[in-house]
C-alpha cells in the first residue's frame, strides 16, 4: 500500500502472505514464561523465530535477524545487557525493532529502563493500557495499545484494531506473541502503522476464529496457534474490522 | 467458614468464588519449566500471577502481591537470593506464602535451603510423598502431601481430598501449578485449611472433570485449564470429597 | 536385538517397552523455550526427567540421572559451565549422553563448544541438516540428522527413518523433545543405532497418528503428546518405516 495510506483488511492479508513468503527471522529478548508460545506463534504465521539472551551470543543473533522484540518480562542484569547490545546491532543495520514493556507498571526499575530503550528509537512500542499510560507519548516509537480494542497512534488518524475475544486475557502470553507477529510483519513492511495494523488483524481475527472451536482459555490457546496457521486473505478480508478517526 | 471447622464442599465453592471476586496477586519464584502453565493455571481460576525472580524488581513485585509460591524447581544462586528478599517482604506486610520443595529429594543442597526457608515461618509446605518424607513434620507451616490422595496436615483432625485423575502425574508441572492456585486461595482465606482443601478439590474436581474429555495426557492438560475456568459450585458439590479423620 | 543387527520396527517396540518398564531417569541441560515440552514428552513414553541447570546441583542431579541430554539452545556462561560438569559426571559412570548443537549454525562461539563438547565423547550428536553439516563426522558421537527423513550414521549401512509428518517443523521444540526420547532409550539400550532408531521411529509414527487428529500445528503438538502416551507394538509394527542402506 502506498506510504501513509490508511491500512485495510487487504493490506492485512497482503502483508501475511509476504511474510509467508519471505520467511523473516525474528529475535526475541523475551520473559521464559512465554517463549515457546511466542516461538510457535511466529512460526505459524510464517517466520523463524530465535531466543538466546545471552551476552556473548546476542550479537550475533541479533545480526542475522530481519526484526526484534524487546519484552521486558522477568528482567534480570544480564538479560538487560543483551537487550542493549542487540538494539544497538539492528540499529545500526536499520533493522526495525519493537519494545513490549511487560510489567513496567509493577518496577520502578523496569519504567526507567523502558523510557532508557525509547530513547533508542524503536520502531513501536506496545503495552496494555496501565502500561501505555506509563509510557507517555513522548519519545520516538509509533504506540499501540492493545485490548479489547487495539489502537495504533492517537489523536486525528489513530487506528483502531476491533477484532480479538476476551480469552486472549486469560492465556498467558498472547500480548507477547502479538508482539512477536508484529515484529515478523515490520520484517517485511517498511510502513509502521501498516505493519501493526496487518499483524493485529490476524491475530484478532485468529482468535475470533478459535473461540468457537474451544471449550475454555486452555483449548483456545491452542486453537489460536491452529487459527493462525490457516488464516488467509478470505478469513482477513471477511473478519478484519480495521477503523479510522476522520482526519 | 468459622476458623477451625472442617471445610466441606461448599467451603470450596465459597472460596473459589471469592477468588473470582477479587482477583487477588500472586507471584510465584517458579521454576522456569511450568511457568506459563501455573500463570495459566492462575488466571483461569480468577488470580492474577507474575513470575519475576530478578534480584532487583523482587521486592516491587513481591509488595504488590497478595500470596506468594516460593518452588525450589531449577533453581539457581541468583533465584535463590531473590527467594529470600521476597519472604522478607512478604512475612513483613503479614501475607501467606507456600514453599513447594521440587526434588528437594535429588540435592542436599536444595533440602537444606528448603530447611531454611521452613524457619522462616511458611504458611504451608506442599510436596508429594517423598519430597514431604524429607521435609518432616517439625518447624512452622501447615504440612500438605499430595498424590493420589491429597493430606493435609497428620494424625487426628488430618483432612484428605479424594479427587484426581492419574493423567495428573503425566503432565509436568500440575503440582507447581497447584502449589499457585492454593498460594490464590491463602490470598482471600485465612484459614489454611481451608484454603488448601478448597484449592485441592477445585484441582482435583477439575482433573476428574478434565480427563473423559481428553484422549491422553497432552490433551488432558489443556482440557484441565478449561476445567479450572469452568468449574463453580455445581461441579463441587456434586464432586469434591473432602475427607477426615474422627477427633 | 544382537549388537550390530539392523533395528526393525520390532526393535522399537521391545526398547518402548523397555523404556515404559525400566522408567530411566533422565537429566536435560535444556534451553528454557522447550522444558516443559520435552519434558512432557520424556514423561509420556514413560521416563522420568529432570531439568535443572544449576552449577551447585547439577552433579547431584546427573549422578541420579541414568542417561543426558545436552541441548544448546539459549545457551549462556553458567549453563556451559552446568553441561561441563554434568559430562563430567556421566562420563566418569559410564552412562550415555546425546549432544543437541541447536542453532549452532548461528554463532561461532556455540560452533566452537560444540566441537569442545564433541571431544568429550557424546553417545550421539543429533542435530538438522544445517547443524550437522558444521558438526560434521570428525570425532566421536555416532551421527543422527533429522528431518523428512532421519538418517542415523553415513555411507554404507546407514539407517533411515522415514516416518514424520511436516507439522513437526511447526512446533518449537519437537527436535529437542526427540532429543530427550533418544536418551531414555540410550539410557535402556547399550547399542546407540537401535536406540536412536527405536526412539525416532516412535516419535515419527507418533506424528502420523497425532496428525488427523489435529486442525494444525497447535493441536498438533498436543495429539503428539497423546500419540506418544498411546503408542505401542502394534502401532510400530504397522507404521514404522525404518530402512537401511545394502551392505
Amino acid at each position: 500500500m502506498p506510504m501513509g495510506a490508511y491500512p485495510t483488511p487487504q493490506t492485512a492479508a497482503d502483508v501475511l502472505a509476504r511474510v509467508r513468503r519471505l520467511r523473516p527471522r525474528v529475535h526475541c529478548l523475551m520473559n521464559t514464561v512465554v517463549q515457546k508460545f511466542t516461538a510457535d506463534g511466529i512460526t505459524v504465521v510464517g517466520g523463524i523465530p530465535s531466543m538466546t539472551s545471552s551476552l556473548e551470543e546476542i550479537a550475533a543473533f541479533a545480526g542475522k535477524a530481519d526484526a526484534l522484540t524487546v519484552n521486558l518480562g522477568t528482567l534480570d542484569a544480564e538479560r538487560r545487557r543483551a537487550i542493549l547490545r542487540a538494539v544497538a546491532v539492528v540499529n545500526e543495520a536499520g533493522k526495525p525493532w519493537i519494545l513490549d514493556p511487560v510489567h513496567c507498571d509493577y518496577s520502578p526499575q523496569r519504567l526507567a529502563f523502558a523510557h532508557e530503550l525509547i530513547a533508542l528509537g524503536p520502531t513501536i512500542v506496545r503495552g496494555n493500557a496501565a502500561e501505555m499510560a506509563l509510557i507517555g507519548t513522548d519519545g520516538p516509537g509509533l504506540r499501540i495499545q492493545t485490548g479489547a480494542v487495539d489502537r495504533i497512534g492517537s489523536g486525528r488518524g489513530a487506528v483502531r484494531i476491533e477484532n480479538g475475544h476476551r480469552w486472549m486475557a486469560e492465556v498467558t502470553g498472547t500480548g507477547c506473541l502479538t508482539g512477536g507477529v508484529i515484529a515478523a510483519f515490520l520484517a517485511v513492511e517498511p510502513d509502521a502503522v501498516a505493519a501493526a495494523a496487518s499483524a493485529l488483524a490476524v491475530t484478532g481475527v485468529a482468535a475470533e476464529l478459535a473461540a468457537p472451536l474451544s471449550r475454555g482459555p486452555g483449548s483456545f490457546g491452542i486453537a489460536f496457534l491452529d487459527a493462525l496457521s490457516a488464516i488467509g486473505e478470505r478469513e482477513l478480508l471477511s473478519h478484519a474490522r480495521i477503523e479510522h478517526d476522520q482526519d
